[in-house]
């Protein structure tokens, strides 16, 4: 009874996901799941990239929390388009609450959409939203044993960013095995080393981004 | 029909947790849900209280995971009684799932029962496993907006950690203002300044513990 329940709830979802995905597809729009931990730094990669990239690519933002906006506002200050959802206990984004923010935006006006979804390394990869692919967020202060532990986000997710490397001096552990222990799980990832603070590896995950949505167009 | 059906899950739930409690109660047994996100330092935590209270208290653990026993094979080599449960997706543990694990333990020879949750700050919050209360471990490395965006673990927890202290010098954070958004959302947070790489912290909770034990004696 359990399974099929949820299948059930999978499969409801799955067909609001390839819905919305048609309407981004017939706007030219790329459209990313971005996930991770709590505090594995999603809000501060969008802030960065926004930065590098607002004056190639028009970017909007769906931020999903459980609740707050303090996310949006982080974003809205960069002077782009932002959404906030606040999923009032769920613990992931599912395709149903994206298209509840479809009107408040403009998509003929945007390049790419970016959801942040909840902090949370299980649930948020079940969930297809009507992503062209998802990107995760590892931060080193999490440890080399996650993508063992938690292979489903790692095995959905098309680019892994090794976050906050900038911390390798002070903990035990080196960025080569990270690297190593996820690759085990899902050979296809393409993997950025990043920091945030203070900006090594940015441009390189910039440049990549930028072109999938020259690519596109 | 969405609501009703995760209330009778949780109804369903509830009652299997209290009869754990009962169980757990007749043995005279403190049992404490171990919760925190995913690499905060939960079986770390446990290894050095391990160390710590060994010679004083009878420990057991189980351990929760979605799918490895990495961590169950960290607590064995302690020498002391660990099941690993293998939730197999689920993001968190709930009541059947610890019934599950009575066969494997002999409850007259323990005084304390530690249950490491799957790492998640947001469902295993939701459901009791028949503890006599739930604490729970932020990472420094999170960020200090953690307990306004996830409220519901700090609400539910009685004791915060706040772990990875030693390197606080590395962030662009304050140890007192973890504290205080913490304490804005739980007032009655017991809260320990911890590092399990330094140790720093580690004997006063320790002390709480042993105390939370002999209590009940």
């Amino acid at each position: 009874m359990k399974v099929s329940v949820v299948k059930n709830i999978l499969a409801a979802n799955d067909r609001i996901a390839q819905e919305n995905r048609a309407l981004f597809d017939k706007n030219n729009l790329v459209v990313f799941n971005l996930m991770s931990s709590p505090g594995a730094g999603k809000t501060s990669l969008l802030e960065r990239t926004i930065d590098v990239l607002k004056n190639d690519l028009k970017i909007g933002v769906i931020e999903g929390d459980i609740q707050s906006s303090h996310d949006a506002e982080r974003i809205a200050e960069k002077g782009i388009p932002v959404v906030q959802i606040n999923t009032g206990g769920a613990c992931h984004l599912d395709g149903n609450m994206i298209r509840d923010t479809f009107a408040e935006f403009d998509f003929n006006e945007l390049d790419l959409l970016v959801v942040e979804n909840v902090g949370n390394l299980v649930c948020p990869a079940e969930f297809q939203v009507g992503e062209d692919f998802k990107v995760m967020i590892l931060s080193v202060t999490e440890g080399e044993d996650k993508p063992s532990k938690y292979p489903l986000m790692f095995r959905e997710s098309k680019v892994l960013l090794i976050n906050k490397i900038d911390l390798i001096p002070y903990l035990d552990c080196s960025l080569e095995s990270f690297k190593k222990e996820a690759l085990k799980v899902n050979p296809d990832l393409t993997v950025f080393e990043i920091s945030c603070k203070t900006g090594e590896g940015l441009d390189a995950w910039c440049d990549w981004l930028r072109d999938q949505v020259k690519t596109r167009k």
